[in-house]
C-alpha cells in the first residue's frame, strides 16, 4: 500500500519538476530563453481558462515563482528519485515542508482568482462567478497530491524507519534510536 | 538549553496569538467590531513605516489573513501552552507546518514591498529603494523566530521523546516504537 503512494508521489514530483522548469520559470526568466512552444502553451491556457496570472504574474506570484526555481524544482528531482527508491526516511520532513509551502501558495492563488477585479488587466481574467468557479475547479485538483503527501507523511511517523535496518536482526532494530535516547538522558 | 528555546517559542506564540487576534484580524472582519485604538495603531504604523498593506490588503494578503484567523491564531494559543509545559512531542510536526506557512507568507510580503509600484495607492507606500529597505529591515526580524522554530524542530528529531518515558525504566524506553515497527514488518 505504501509503495502505491510512493509511486504516485514519484510521478507527481517528476511531473512538477519538468513543468516548473519549462513553464512556471517563464514568469521570472528572460523570454528569449524559451522555444516558441512555451509561450504558445501559456497563451492557449490563459485564453482557454481565463487565468491571466502565469502570463502577467503580480509580485507575490513572482516571489513564489522564484521560490519554485530556487528550491522546489531542484527538490522535486531529488524527491522523485527518493520515492522511486522508496522508504527514504530523510524525505519525510522535507516533504511536509514542501507540501505546506505549495498549499500556502495555492490558497493565495485561489483567493486571488476568486476575489480580484480583473477588469483592468492586459490579459482576460474571470469576471462572472461561473468563470471564477470553473477556473478554480480546474486548478484545485493540483492541490490533491500535496494534501495527500502532507497527510501521508504526518501520519506515517515511522516512514522509512525499518528500511534502515533491513540487514540487521529484528531484535536489534530499534537499538540505534534507543542508544541515541540513552545518551541524551 | 532546550528549555530556553521552549520559553522563546512560548512567548512568541503568546504574542502572535494576541497580535493576530487584535490587529491582523482587522484585515478581514467588519471594522465596527474594533475599539478605537486598533485602527489608530494601524494608521500610525502605516504612516510611520510606509507599509500600506495592513490597512489596504490585496487579495493574496486577505487569503493569508483568513488562514491566520482560522488556523494560526487558535494554533498559537495551543502552541504557547505546549511550549510552556515543554517536551510535548506532538507539537513538533505542527510547528514545522506553522513555520513553513508563515515564512512562505513572509516571502510574498517582502517581495511585494520590495517590487510593487505603490504610486497609485490610497495609503502611502515605500517609493525609494531606501524606504523599501528600511521597511523590510523592520519586518524581517519577525521571521527570525519562525526560522529558529523550523530549524530547531527539524534538527530535534527526538524532541519530547524521552518525556513520554519518564516513569518507565531506561531499558524499556524504546519498546513502544519497536513494537509498532515489529507489528508492521
Amino acid at each position: 500500500m505504501i509503495r502505491i503512494f510512493e509511486w504516485i508521489f514519484c510521478v507527481f514530483f517528476g511531473f512538477s519538476a519538468v513543468w516548473g522548469l519549462v513553464f512556471d520559470s517563464f514568469m521570472v526568466y528572460p523570454k528569449w530563453l524559451y522555444p516558441e512552444f512555451v509561450p504558445k502553451v501559456l497563451v492557449w491556457y490563459t485564453e482557454h481558462y481565463k487565468d491571466p496570472l502565469p502570463l502577467n504574474p503580480p509580485e507575490w506570484l513572482q516571489a513564489f515563482a522564484w521560490c519554485e526555481q530556487l528550491f522546489l524544482v531542484p527538490f522535486s528531482f531529488v524527491a522523485a528519485y527518493a520515492f522511486y527508491k522508496g522508504k527514504q526516511r530523510w524525505i519525510r520532513i522535507p516533504s511536509i515542508i514542501y507540501a505546506t509551502h505549495v498549499l500556502t501558495m495555492m490558497v493565495a492563488y485561489m483567493y486571488h482568482l476568486f476575489m480580484h477585479d480583473f477588469s483592468k488587466q492586459k490579459y482576460p481574467g474571470p469576471t462572472t462567478s461561473e468563470e471564477r468557479q470553473r477556473l478554480i475547479t480546474t486548478i484545485l485538483p493540483f492541490g490533491i497530491i500535496p494534501v495527500l503527501l502532507l497527510v501521508f507523511m504526518v501520519k506515517e511517523e515511522n516512514y522509512g524507519m525499518h528500511g534502515h535496518f533491513t540487514h540487521v536482526p529484528r531484535h536489534h532494530s530499534p537499538s540505534r534510536r534507543s542508544e541515541r535516547i540513552a545518551k541524551r538522558d
